[in-house]
């Protein structure tokens, strides 16, 4: 018997996870800590941007190379990587952008319609600019993305998935908060798994009533890392966030930066280390990829600590090299 | 004295290259042998598409990044990033891809004015499919960029450079051919020295005639490889392609692969080695990045030896990673 079985999840459907979350192209360039001082960038922070700031910061970057990102749509690549059927839900517009976003969703394997167009709203982009420590400070112009709501949530594919995965970072306007529910509610319905990932402190902070009814209302399974998790219950310690959690959502996948990740159950508190890397080179995408590995264990049936492990396997993949989805197949990892 | 003596620059220019070429966003995606067989590519080859064949190319490939690119502008941005001043000239679209295109020179120094907006007509683009074997087969859909013609070249910024670089690849439509002999008109008549590169064997053989006039009337210093300089004249070997072209333009620096390059006077050879690489990633940019180290030696007074040998160096960085363009400052590998 393995020592830390996972709940079982109802079988029978046709994706393992579908994702829903801000459909972004990330446009990543190098920068030194004196560029983050001199544009008022604090380090490791998700920023909110307006078009006229997403302007003015691009025209201050070095030259800059463009890769679909978004995190919940990394996390379903990781999926598909690692052999998992995956969807998502994110809304593009037919631009430029918008077409090289679904391009690399469906290029590997990943389902994905992309919500009604906004004619005059382009696809939103994140800007992130990676500092020589591999640390990556984002910035981000949401444009369509931010723009889904209920009509936008594909009922049909979320009912026939194992696993329904937010994204904390769409959890900024009324209409997504809505979708949020909404999508729980199928799950439910279904017999599914509803998962979170809080995303961000400063957005958890935002929105700490709703997130926290959130997690306790409809989550199953809450992803993040502990800085979040201290700001969602507003601790002092880890230990006390964790003792809150567990009165409201009994099942967590927490990372913890360089020292992996740990996994809490109602009676277990179980240590991943992280697997390590030669050099890392750019952190953007980590969370979203151990997300990715936590998942594809949980709906292959695998026990907890192994999900874990495969969590660890592909964060250190996506690591090691810049862009914030798996460069290699993350099945051939796999020991 | 130096034993490779440079021919000696016309000195007072604000510019020490300007360059002319098709203005390209790269679509970067890996794929296999068998992809390459399976949809009709030749490996190595660039081959020219229309919008149907790029759109189901696009849709075939697996996940892509974009990045700035176009030959001459590789060229541009490393010389810039030797240190030297350049200028480029090239046509974009007024959407994402143009402004991604303008943003990379910019950033990096290059002067760039896009020519007149083509409303209907989007920015270029080349689908760049890398093998295991990091080489790369080019797909290109020239869009905007095709449409250059005399009134996009900048006169004064041409006049103000030491040297005009034209990239071969541009040199496919009569337009193009007008623009290159305009543009070699208004260097000359400043006094300056006008240089071209091949590109491309089947770009050579779709014209050659008027590549060789081109070489004959107005080329002062000829890049290309040794395949493109045997179609250039139609030889059987490279010394009798050397003797011909000696007969028409006396100066020229050919790359010959891993071989390295081999820098032809009226009466020198000098062999340039290659500089070693740990790991070839993508050959992608090598041509490129050769001239822009000879470029940059000849217009700062190098000797010929040490011009080839900053060729190495450039070709060198830019193989060893993905994407056309340098990610460190090539002055920083100077000895």
């Amino acid at each position: 018997m393995d020592a830390y079985p996972a709940p079982t999840l109802s079988d029978g459907a046709r994706f393992d996870v579908t994702g829903i979350g801000n459909a972004l192209v990330d446009v990543i360039a190098h920068a030194s800590d004196e560029f983050l001082d001199e544009h008022g960038l604090t380090k490791g922070w998700m920023d909110l941007i307006d078009t006229e700031r997403a302007v003015s910061l691009y025209k201050a970057l070095g030259s800059a190379v463009e890769m679909s990102g978004g995190s919940a749509a990394n996390t379903m690549c990781g999926v598909a990587s690692f052999g998992g059927s995956a969807a998502y839900v994110g809304k593009v517009t037919d631009d430029e952008l918008g077409a090289a976003f679904g391009h690399d969703l469906l290029a590997v394997g990943v389902q994905f319609r992309p919500g009604d167009d906004q004619n005059d709203v382009p696809t939103g982009r994140s800007i992130i600019v990676v500092t020589p420590d591999a640390e990556r400070t984002m910035n981000t112009f949401l444009g369509a993305s931010s723009l889904l709501g209920i009509s936008d949530c594909d009922d049909e594919t979320i009912a026939d998935s194992k696993v329904l995965y937010m994204e904390g970072y769409l959890y900024d306007r009324d209409e997504a908060k809505a979708a949020f529910r909404h999508a729980s509610k199928v799950a439910h319905e279904a017999g599914r798994m509803v998962s979170l990932t809080l995303s961000d402190s400063f957005c958890v902070d935002r929105h700490r009533d709703d997130f926290r009814s959130l997690v306790t209302d409809e989550v199953d399974l809450l992803f993040g890392n502990d800085a979040e998790l201290i700001a969602l219950y507003e601790t002092e310690t880890f230990d006390d966030a964790v003792a809150e959690l567990r009165q409201h959502c009994e099942f967590a996948a927490i990372t913890v930066g360089a020292n992996g990740s740990i996994i809490i159950t109602d009676h277990d508190l179980i240590e991943i280390p992280a697997v390590p890397v030669r050099r890392v080179i750019d952190t953007t995408g980590a969370g979203d990829l151990y997300a990715a590995g936590f998942l594809h264990g949980l709906t292959t049936g695998r026990p907890l600590d192994e999900c874990g492990r495969l969590g660890s396997i592909a964060a250190a993949e996506v690591i090691s090299h810049v862009g914030p989805r798996p460069l290699v197949e993350l099945r051939t990892l796999v020991g």
